[in-house]
């Protein structure tokens, strides 16, 4: 042997130097680049056909590459890495349809693993011309090519647009296309082989304030961009029961709040992708999550059957509509998903919760609280998961307390109360307050309790002695003070009044009363619990140890509990990587027991005893 | 015992007279009216579900109908047939469902009998309303009513536009709907249950000149109403070729041809539906047939590759696409069926033939010459077909032939001649004549060569003295007067011309060449076929003894030959009538082996030996 050949491999923009004379595969190997096998290098799979950009500096084909590989193929340079010699320094392109190394990734904070199995597949096709011994009909030539592993499911279909346009497309691209294949039984583009060999996927969580998108490179697993909006419904109301309202009054109004989603959608899509700079007609795949409110309203259905007794969404398994159908302006082919929901009450946006802490999968016995106006509450392991939903109100999003706020700039986030009845608070971006967030509530509940300001049942001590006491001008409430007018931004004093603490004891008793009866049905204790998952709007900020003092979560160690704040986006991202996510989904609407707590006899006691501050249920 | 009852089935109008305490299985079988059953009258399968129109006049349920029937449908008046007793005079009503008498039927002339089993079947459900304890989501409510058969292939889906109308459809109907399912596996309606509980599909035969359709009723199987139109693409060519060139010069050309073939179809539905008093929104089938030329103009691909060399359809498979996209005027959600193409010169028309006549199902060694401008020609049975298409022109069908015509009133469609010379002649109508079709134009030739007025050759012999024997005017070309002036309708003499002779040679040696190149290929002689059809437009005017001396066709006994008609149209009723029969369509699309008669090294030998009339290639 003469030396040492460089080979580069592109676009993983690897290299190995290794002896004159070796393989293809055995240099990839050393670059620790992947490339598909199933024969070990025998030359019998077919798999890792790899493009040679310098034909030149590799050895001549041997019979296995010319019975995988048609002659137009091996004329344009394709080998199999495994047959291939290696003579000279030399360039490898390793087509998406032959690689292997990206298909484990890691998605977000969490720490699923989710293997990139996308329910979208690109494939690079040279497809030998029609001649008059071999006419085979463009489809039929087209479906020949394909790779067997997507033939699984027959018959075959092909969008009718792409279907009409075929013959032209396949002649001037001079039969080197790539066809893009949805779910192994779909075509839903053909397209230039020339073009970027990369395609996108977009995971939405439609809120009901916000819509939140992230740009997936669905070659690589990668998230390019996100792109988001305030959900354009608020000007219809801020709260689902008034846009249901609206909607059901007529059905224009119905469509109007459709097209608010759809354009919001597109608007938060178009932000991405001028982002990453990415056409949106790359994107063939979007998986939407969200309520089940907004999961009618973005598909264009009746919601009022959501909101009445006894609250029966028109669907429960996933809906895969065509992108033309719901004008969302990706390929006009590509596939608009909604993930699954559970119940009226628990939607699409639960089940990626589930999605995103594996809850379903594991033997970990685990609650889930995804606090919201409605918290939806999950116990179980893979053996079982019972949910329900819990009507905990507004109140921790900053509506009907005196002083509340949402989570942004300004709202006081922690709090603490001395034994001397001082106050220490923390806000958000440490500007002055404005006023209180969900966080901050559980504190001074928590705080107030400690120091008995407030008694277990809720009731402000009037006896206590401490300057921050006072009754609220002309109503007669108590109010504690929680910061002084002159160190707010509103020159008022910022304060939690009696009917306030009240406005939070509902919350928290709904929450615990749902907790608590979930664990009952399992015949569990806290302690027997693994591990509790925090999703929702509150995030890190929320003080655990005070959450538990009020008994919004239940009395677990510390270390048990997880923080996934908005896990909704993330499951959506996984169910847009991989196709057993989606069933995973499926999987999970169908076995998730919804237990309808109105239904429940022992719920009114719980509740009830759960407006309590002090006692357990369980 | 105290007597008999009396016992009326509807809608069959059939009834029976039994003893009181028979059931009502027992009364349907004396009836001899079909109900399903899988168990035999045990109680156990559920299928003979019946509604009894006066429910005081039955026993009380079993326990075997209250596990099979809901509630809501044992107070509707649904009951198992095996178990329910009859003690007064009832009326009894048949859900579609339930049905089996009516599953076998024959269609038109031909003798194969086609089981009634389309891929649209309508199920009437009753589903239980949703409650607190059983929240099920409206779809899935509904999917679990649906009768287990039809769930085999999940995941089942629903039309995207009946699913956004679900909640409502649902709820308006009282949750008593009926439920039309395309080809078990995707719902395309939902309904009241008190609409009728007839459903229609419609054939359609879309030939080069006519468009033909048959409405038929896909509970009974029956043919209700025909329609048919010219071609409305006629004023853009009378040929294919012409129309192809058309389209192939301009986008919106091809647009044009696409929606003169769409109005032309619903212009024969809307005709049908009318003769039938059926409302075109319950068709919710379109088979179509056509050559392969029609298919593309249809769903609107570029023909033009289906007219130069290498001729390569499209797509070979059977397409099917929604009624919405192409715009035509049945159910919205209804399904359009293109049948599958075998190649650029054998359409779904010859696929229509094959199903019409079952060759590719029969052990009988069979020839197929389906004659047109171009002539499709099948040789085989059930272990492997063989086919060719010949370019026959048009001489047949009347162009090119100085007094050819269509077989339409006043053509002469027979004629003799005998030892002296004497002509007879019949015409169709038995009008004065006006022109000779394709049948009079082979009995001419093939009387002329037993007259030695021709010769094997083609030769007309100037010797032979008669006065129908003279020259054209002006040309110096041999004519021979088959109609005196004074007997047609033109008062010209109808006569044939050396160049005619000439004509017809070219047309049956192109169809001669074929059917020997393929006998020659599964090295068979004409005494080893067991049977020759005759499709296309010739019908039964054929006189097979004269097409014999001419060997357009091989000699075979007559007893060989059967005359098949316009097959196509029957073919495509088959496809609409059963599953299966589409199932065979594709089966054979795949299987039936095309010879491109250009590229067959005998063709140009065989083809100038048939130009004679004498002899033999096989």
């Amino acid at each position: 042997m003469v030396g040492d050949v460089t080979v580069d491999f592109q676009p993983e923009g690897k290299n190995a130097q290794l002896p004159v004379g070796s393989t293809i595969a055995e240099a990839a190997q050393q670059a620790k680049v992947g490339i598909r096998s199933e024969c070990g290098g025998q030359g019998s799979c077919g798999k890792c056909r790899v493009l040679v950009r310098n034909p030149s500096a590799v050895g001549e084909t041997t019979q296995a590459e010319r019975s995988h590989l048609s002659q137009v193929e091996l004329e344009s340079g394709y080998r199999l890495a495994c047959q291939t010699k290696i003579f000279r320094d030399v360039t490898i392109e390793i087509p998406p349809a032959s690689r292997v190394e990206s298909r484990k990734i890691q998605v977000l904070g969490l720490e699923r693993k989710t293997e990139l199995d996308p329910s979208l597949k690109k494939f690079h096709l040279m497809l030998p011309k029609p001649t008059l011994s071999d006419a085979t009909p463009d489809l039929e030539r087209l479906l020949e090519c394909l790779p067997k592993e997507s033939k699984t499911r027959r018959p075959l279909e092909i969008d009718y647009e792409i279907l009409k346009e075929l013959p032209t497309t396949l002649r001037k691209a001079h039969w080197n296309v790539a066809v893009v294949l949805w779910d192994d039984s779909r075509i839903i583009d053909v397209e230039p082989a020339d073009k970027s060999p990369d395609f996108f996927g977009l995971a939405v969580d439609i809120g009901t304030s916000k819509i939140v998108g992230h740009l997936v490179n669905l070659t690589s697993g990668e998230t390019v961009a996100i792109g988001s909006i305030e959900n354009p419904q608020i000007v219809h109301g801020e709260d689902i029961i008034t846009r249901i309202a609206f909607a059901s009054t007529d059905d224009a109004n119905l469509q109007t709040l459709q097209e608010l989603l759809i354009n919001g959608v597109n608007k938060v899509l178009r932000e991405a992708c001028t982002g990453a700079k990415v056409d949106p007609l790359r994107v063939y795949h979007v998986v939407g999550v969200g309520n089940t409110a907004m999961h009618h309203f973005f598909l264009g259905i009746k919601p009022k059957n959501v909101a009445v007794s006894p609250f029966t969404p028109a669907v429960k398994r996933q809906v895969d509509v065509s992108a033309r159908t719901l004008r969302i302006e990706t390929a006009p082919t590509g596939i608009i998903t909604f993930l699954p929901n559970i119940a009226g009450l628990v939607g699409a946006d639960a089940i990626a919760d589930l999605l995103a802490t594996g809850l379903c999968l594991s033997g970990e016995r685990s609650l889930l609280i995804d606090m919201g106006t409605n918290t939806e509450v999950f116990v179980g392991n893979k053996e079982d998961v019972l949910c329900c939903s819990c009507a905990s109100g507004p109140a921790f999003e900053g509506a009907h307390v005196t002083h509340g706020m949402r989570a942004v700039t300004g709202a006081i986030e922690r709090v603490s109360i001395s034994s001397g009845f001082d106050v220490e608070y923390k806000t958000i971006g440490g500007e002055r307050p404005r006023g209180m967030c969900g966080s901050a509530m559980i504190d001074i509940v928590a705080e107030m309790l400690k120091r008995k300001i407030v008694n277990t049942r809720g009731k402000i001590d009037p006896a206590i002695e401490t300057t921050r006491l006072c009754k609220r001008k002309g109503r007669g409430d108590t109010e504690f003070v929680v910061a002084w007018r002159d160190e707010t931004a509103t020159n008022k004093n910022i304060t939690i009044t009696q009917s306030d603490v009240g406005e939070i004891q509902l919350a928290k008793a709904a929450i615990e009363a749902g907790w608590t009866i979930l664990l009952k049905q399992k015949e569990m204790q806290p302690q027997d619990l693994d591990r509790v998952f925090i999703a929702g709007a509150f995030g890190e900020y929320l003080n655990i140890e005070n959450a538990k003092v009020i008994r919004l979560v239940p009395d677990v160690p510390a270390n048990k509990v997880r923080f996934v704040g908005n896990a909704a986006v993330a499951g959506a991202k996984m169910a847009l990587l991989s196709k057993d996510i989606r069933e995973q989904a499926e999987d999970a609407a169908n076995s998730v027991r919804y237990l309808e707590l109105a239904t429940d006899p022992d719920f009114n006691h719980e509740f009830t005893r759960a407006l309590q501050f002090g006692t357990s249920g369980v």
